[in-house]
C-alpha cells in the first residue's frame, strides 16, 4: 500500500525470495495465526469451532441456524480456460483474490477450496495448496491428513463395499429361515426389528412390526436382497496411487466359498460419498443421500441401496465430523474453508455447498466468497452451475476465468506441453501470433459463462516469461470477446498485492444486474440434457450413444432417476472428447460410451471415453524428495 | 467417600441406571471436562498439546525432554487369565483402577490404552472403551476415528505396498539405462541423487555422488531392486472387516501388462507400522524403524527394505502426528492416553511405549501408570515384558491379573462359552467345584508373572451372578497360589469406588522389592528362544518346527536378524495351541508352522497355527443398530 519505500523493498526481497524458495519454504517462513484467533476475527463463537491442532478447526453447522437471517455475500466462481497438463493456476488466483480483497482492500472475503487427495501428493502431482505467495498455510497440513475427512469417506465407502460382498455370501449359503433368524435374532428373550429393518419392511409394503407374523413369502422378500453380482457398481477405495488395484479379483480365500468376482479400487476422492459431502446441505440431508446410494441391481433389475443393506446410520456416524468444513488461512491471514474434493470427471469437481453457505453468511452482504471449479470452465463451471448451484439454491455473481499466455499459445497451435519435460521456446519467447490464434478458446469459455447469465472477469495469470505485448493482447481480446473486464495478475510473486486490480474488477462486476439461469430443465429426458451440454457448451454437432449407454439410460429412466442433472465425464484437455484437439474444435460428434449414476449425490454421469479413477506411481515418485526432519519436525520436499 | 447419605443414594441410583442403560447412555450422561482443562490439571503447558475437538488432544513429545529429570512413577500392567471368547474385563479393570487411585484415593494416575480398530466396531465386537461405570468418554470418539492415527498407518502402509508393485512393474518394463534416467533425472539442467538415493549408494558400497560417474554395473545395481514377487510379505490394509479381501489377485488391468500376483488385505491394526508406533521411542527412532522394514527378498535372497524403495521419509511424514499420544479422560475425569493398538497375535498387543513414558513422568514418583496387555497373560504379558519393556527400558512394578468366576468355571470343565449365545446355567448359578477346579489356570498365570520377578495382584471382576462363596474361594486360592493379594472389584457397576480395594492392594504391592528380569537372552538362537517361551510359559513338552519354519529361521539368522525378541502368534483361548484345551494343558508339543519377521518393529513372529488377520462381517453386523440423530448429532447403538 506504501508506494515505493518499504513496500517496494519488500516486494523486491519477496521476488528474490521466490526465485530461491520452494512453496513449502515460503509457507514455513510465514507463521500462521492461531486458528482460534482467526475464528474470533471472523465472528465465530467459541462453541462453534472444534480446534484440530494449532492451525485447523472444524466449524459446526449450528452456525447456519444462528446466522440464518443474515443476508448472503457475493458468490464468485473461479474457472479456467482449457488448460495445459500443467494447470493454469486457478487455485493461486482464488487465493490471491481473497488475499487482495481482505488484506489489501479491507473487504470481507472467504476462499472455499477443495481438499486435495493425498495419493497424488506422493505420486506425480505434489501438493495443491496454491503456490508462491498465494498459498493456504501450513501447506503440509493442507496436503496431508487435514482433519480426516477423506479418511472418513474411505472408511464409510469400504464399510458399504464389505457389506455388499458379505451379504451376497451369507444369502448364498443360508436358507430363508436361517437368514431371517440371524437378521432378526432373539435378544434377552425378545425378538424385534431394528429401525432400519422396519423402514425396509415399509418399503416392501409389509405393514407388520412383529417378526413372528411374517408369512414365508414375506420372510424371503425381507431377508433376501438378491443382489446380481454382475451389476455391482460400488467399488472399494484407497487414498493412495495404487495402480495394481485398478482391476482385481476378490473372494479367493477358502472362507469365501468360491464366491469370487472381479472388482476394483478407486482413489478415495472418486467415491460417491465424496460427491455427497460436497453437495449436502445438512446432516439430515446427508443421511438421506447416503441411504439412497444405489450399489447394484437385484436379479429383477431393481436398484439395491445402502439403506437396503442396513448401513445408512453407520455411514452417517462415520461421516458426522467430515460434514463440518475445515477453517484454515491464506499466507496473508485471511480465512479459507477447505471442504470436500470430488473428482471433476466422474463427479462434479467442486468444493462443498456447506462451506460456501457458511462463508456467504460470515462475510456479510458486502463480502465475497470465492470458490473454485475443477478442470476447464466447459466442465467444472458447467457442473458448478447445473449441479452444485441447483443443490444449494445459491446464485453466483461473477465468474473469474483464469487464462495463461502459455495455454493460449498451446490453443493457437504451439507445440505439445507435457508434465516433466522442459517448455519449448514458443512458450518462453514472445509470440503474439500464437497468443492471438489461441484466444479462440478464451472467447468460447467466456461465451459458455454467458449462457448462464453471469458476468465474466478474465484473470490472466502472468508468468515471468510473458511479454507486456502478450499480456496486453490477451486483455484486449478478452474484453472484445464479452468479458466484463480482463486483468493481469501477479499474486504468485507478490501475493494479494498482485491481485488488487483483479479484486477491484470483481467487486465492480458483482454490482452488475444478475440474470443467472440453468442451462436445461431437469424434466427433459436424459438424452436431451446430454445433447444440450454437448452442443451448447462443447460445440459438438451431436451426440452418439453406444448400446450400453442407451440401455443404461432406459434403465435409469424406468427406475425413476430420469430427472437428475447430468455430470459429464469428459477429458479436460479439450472442449471436445479428443484431448489433442485444442482451440475450439468443431464438427465433432460426442460419443457416449456408457452412462452411470450417483443416486445419492444426485446425478447421472455419461462417460465420454474411458476415465481412469486410480492414478499410478511413476518410476520416481515424488516421495523420493519428501522427508521429515526428526529434530525440527519439519516436512521437506512437498511442493 | 461419604458413608451412607448422599453417596449411598448416588450408588443406588447409579446401580438402577446401570440396569437400564447401555454403555453409550452412561457415557453420554457424564459431560467430559474440556480437554484443555484436563491438560492443565495434569501439568501440561499450553504449547505441549494439540487439541482435537472438545475432548481429545495430542501431546507433543517435547514433554519428555522438559521432564527428563523427573523420576518415573510406578508402572502397572493389567493382564488376564486365559479368557472366554467374551473377554474378562481387562479394560474395565484398567479404567476402574485409575478411577479409584485418582478420584477416590487422591493418587496421581494415568491409564494407557490401545486404540481400538474401527472395523470390528461395525462388525461383531462393538466398541472397546471399557464399560459400565469404568469407561473412557466420550466413547464414540474413542471408538471411531479418534485423532486419525490408524488412518495415518493405513495411508503409510498402503503407500509402501503401492510402491512395491509399481517398482516391480517399472523394473520389468525398462532397461537399466531408462530406469536410471528416470530415477535420477535432470532437473533445471542439473542431475543429482536425492538424500535417500545417496544413502542407498552407500549401502551398496558405491562411494560416488555424481550420477554421471557410475559404471554400467553400478547403474544396474543401483536402479534394480530385483524383488522376487513370491517373497513379498508386505500386505495392503484397510480398517474395515472385509473378508473378501483375505485373498485377492492384483494387477489385472491392461495397464499393468500382465504382472498379476496373489495378495491380501489385512485389517489396519495388523500393519507392522502399528507395531512400530507402539514400540518407538522418538521421531528419529520411528524413522529408522520405518526404513528398516523388510518387505520382500530380492532374487538373491537378500532383504529389500522400505529404505531401498526410497519411501522412508514419506512414511515418516505420514506418521508425524500419529506418533503423539492422544489424551482423553475416564468417566470420573482422570487422564487417559490412547495410543497404538497392535494385534496381540502377529504383533505384541500392547499400547505405546511413548504414552507410558510420558505418563510415568506426568504422574511423578508416587503416581501410577496402568497399562493393559492384550489376550491372556501367557501371551500379552509375556510380550509386554520381553518385547515392550526391552524396547522402552522401563521396569514394571506390579501385574494386575484379571479373572472372572465365569472364565474359571470354564477352565474347571464348564460347558462351552460362545459369543452371541446365552450362558449355560453353570455360569449363572453357584458352582464352587467348577470354580475350584478352574483356578489351576489362574495359578499358572500367576506363576508366569513370577518368572519375571514381578508381584501379582489378582483382580476378580465380579458379575452380579457370582456368589459370595465363589468370590471368596477365588481370592483364597489366588493368595495360596502366590498372589501378593486378591480382591473382588465392582468398578463396572460402581466406578472407581468399586475398585478402591484393588487400588490399595496395588499401591501396597508396588512398594515390594522389584526383581524384574527378562525370560531369555536375545543372544540365544531363535529356536532356543521359542522353546523357552513354549516350555516355561505355555507348559509345552517341546516345540516342533515345520520345514518352512526351519527354512525361515535359517534365512533370518543368515540375514542378521537372529538377535531379535520373539513374538508368538498363538491362540489366546488356551495356554496351548489348541483353543479347546482349557485349564492348564500338559504333555503337548507346540507346532511352529511358519516363522515371519517384523524387522522394523523388531521381532520375529513364529506362527502356531493359522492366524486370521482380517475379520469378517456376520449376517447381521452391529451396524444394523448404529445410527446418528441428525438433530442432536448423537450416536446411537455403539456399545
Amino acid at each position: 500500500k506504501t508506494p515505493g519505500g518499504l513496500g517496494q523493498e519488500l516486494e523486491i526481497s519477496w521476488l528474490l525470495f521466490v526465485f530461491f524458495s520452494s512453496d513449502i519454504e515460503i509457507s514455513r517462513a510465514q507463521s500462521p495465526k492461531a486458528v482460534d484467533v482467526l475464528a474470533k476475527e471472523i465472528g465465530l463463537l467459541t462453541d462453534e469451532i472444534e480446534i484440530y491442532g494449532q492451525t485447523k478447526a472444524k466449524v459446526r453447522l449450528s452456525l447456519l441456524e444462528r446466522l440464518k437471517d443474515q443476508p448472503d455475500g457475493k458468490y464468485v466462481l473461479v474457472a479456467g480456460i482449457t488448460p495445459t497438463p500443467l494447470g493454469e493456476g486457478k487455485s493461486t488466483v482464488t487465493i490471491g483474490l481473497v488475499q487482495a480483497l481482505t488484506a489489501h482492500l479491507d473487504i470481507n472475503s472467504f476462499a472455499c477450496l477443495r481438499q486435495p487427495s493425498q495419493g497424488p501428493t506422493f505420486g506425480v502431482k505434489g501438493g495443491a495448496a496454491g503456490g508462491g505467495y498465494a498459498q493456504v498455510i501450513p501447506m503440509e497440513e493442507f496436503n496431508l491428513h487435514l482433519t480426516g475427512d477423506i479418511h472418513a469417506i474411505t472408511a464409510a465407502n469400504n464399510l458399504l463395499a464389505a457389506a455388499i460382498d458379505a451379504r451376497i455370501l451369507h444369502e448364498n449359503t443360508q436358507s430363508d429361515k436361517a437368514l431371517y433368524n440371524r437378521l432378526v435374532p432373539v435378544v434377552n428373550g425378545v425378538r424385534g426389528f431394528s429401525a432400519i429393518q422396519l423402514a425396509r419392511l415399509r418399503r416392501l409394503g409389509i405393514n407388520k412390526s412383529d417378526p413372528g407374523t411374517l408369512t414365508e413369502e414375506e420372510v424371503s422378500k425381507f431377508a433376501r436382497l438378491d443382489i446380481d453380482p454382475s451389476t455391482i457398481t460400488w467399488q472399494r477405495v484407497v487414498d493412495t496411487n495404487d495402480r495394481f488395484l485398478r482391476k482385481i479379483t476378490v473372494g479367493q480365500a477358502n472362507t469365501e466359498k468360491g464366491f469370487i468376482r472381479q472388482a476394483q479400487f478407486d482413489i478415495a476422492v472418486a467415491s460417491e460419498i465424496m460427491a455427497i459431502l460436497a453437495l449436502t446441505t445438512s446432516l439430515q440431508d446427508m443421511k438421506e443421500r447416503l441411504g439412497k446410494m444405489v450399489v447394484a441391481n437385484d436379479k429383477k433389475g431393481e436398484p439395491v441401496t445402502a439403506e437396503d443393506l442396513g448401513v445408512t446410520g453407520a455411514l452417517a456416524v462415520l461421516m458426522k465430523d467430515a460434514i463440518k468444513p475445515t477453517l484454515m488461512q491464506t499466507l496473508e491471514g485471511t480465512p479459507v474453508f477447505v471442504h470436500a474434493g470430488p473428482f471433476a470427471n466422474i463427479a462434479h469437481g467442486n468444493s462443498s455447498v456447506l462451506a460456501d453457505k457458511i462463508a456467504l453468511k460470515l462475510v456479510g452482504e458486502t463480502g465475497f466468497v470465492v470458490t473454485e471449479a475443477g478442470f476447464g470452465a466447459d466442465i467444472g463451471m458447467e457442473k458448478f452451475f447445473n449441479i452444485k448451484c441447483r443443490a444449494s439454491g445459491l446464485v453466483p455473481s461473477v465468474v473469474v476465468l483464469v487464462a495463461t499466455v502459455r495455454a493460449l499459445k498451446m490453443h493457437g497451435g504451439g507445440p505439445n506441453v507435457t508434465a516433466g519435460a522442459p517448455l519449448k521456446k514458443e512458450y518462453t519467447e514472445e509470440n503474439l501470433q500464437l497468443v492471438a490464434d489461441g484466444c479462440c478458446n478464451l472467447q468460447k469459455q467466456i461465451q459458455i459463462a454467458q449462457l448462464f447469465g453471469v458476468p465474466v472477469v478474465v484473470a490472466l495469470n502472468v508468468f515471468k516469461t510473458d511479454s507486456v505485448a502478450e499480456v496486453d493482447l490477451v486483455c484486449k481480446i478478452a474484453k472484445q470477446s464479452g468479458a466484463f473486464d480482463a486483468v493481469p495478475c501477479n499474486h504468485w510473486s507478490a501475493g494479494g498485492r498482485g491481485a488488487v486490480k483483479l479484486a477491484q474488477a470483481v467487486e465492480k462486476a458483482a454490482r452488475q444486474k444478475n440474470s443467472f439461469k440453468y442451462l436445461y430443465s431437469l424434466e427433459l429426458p436424459i438424452v436431451e440434457k446430454i445433447r444440450i451440454i454437448a452442443q451448447k457448451v462443447y460445440g459438438a454437432e451431436d451426440i452418439e450413444l453406444s448400446l450400453a449407454a442407451q440401455t443404461q439410460i432406459d434403465r435409469y429412466t424406468r427406475q425413476g432417476f430420469g430427472n437428475l442433472p447430468i455430470c459429464m465425464a469428459k477429458t479436460h484437455l479439450s472442449l471436445s472428447h479428443q484431448p489433442e484437439r485444442k482451440g475450439v474444435p468443431t464438427g465433432f460428434i460426442l460419443p457416449i460410451s456408457d452412462v452411470r449414476a450417483s443416486i445419492g449425490a444426485g446425478f447421472i454421469y455419461p462417460l465420454v471415453g474411458t476415465m481412469s479413477t486410480m492414478p499410478g506411481l511413476p518410476t520416481r515418485p515424488c516421495f523420493y524428495d519428501i522427508d521429515l526432519d526428526p529434530i525440527t519436525e519439519q516436512v521437506k520436499g512437498l511442493f
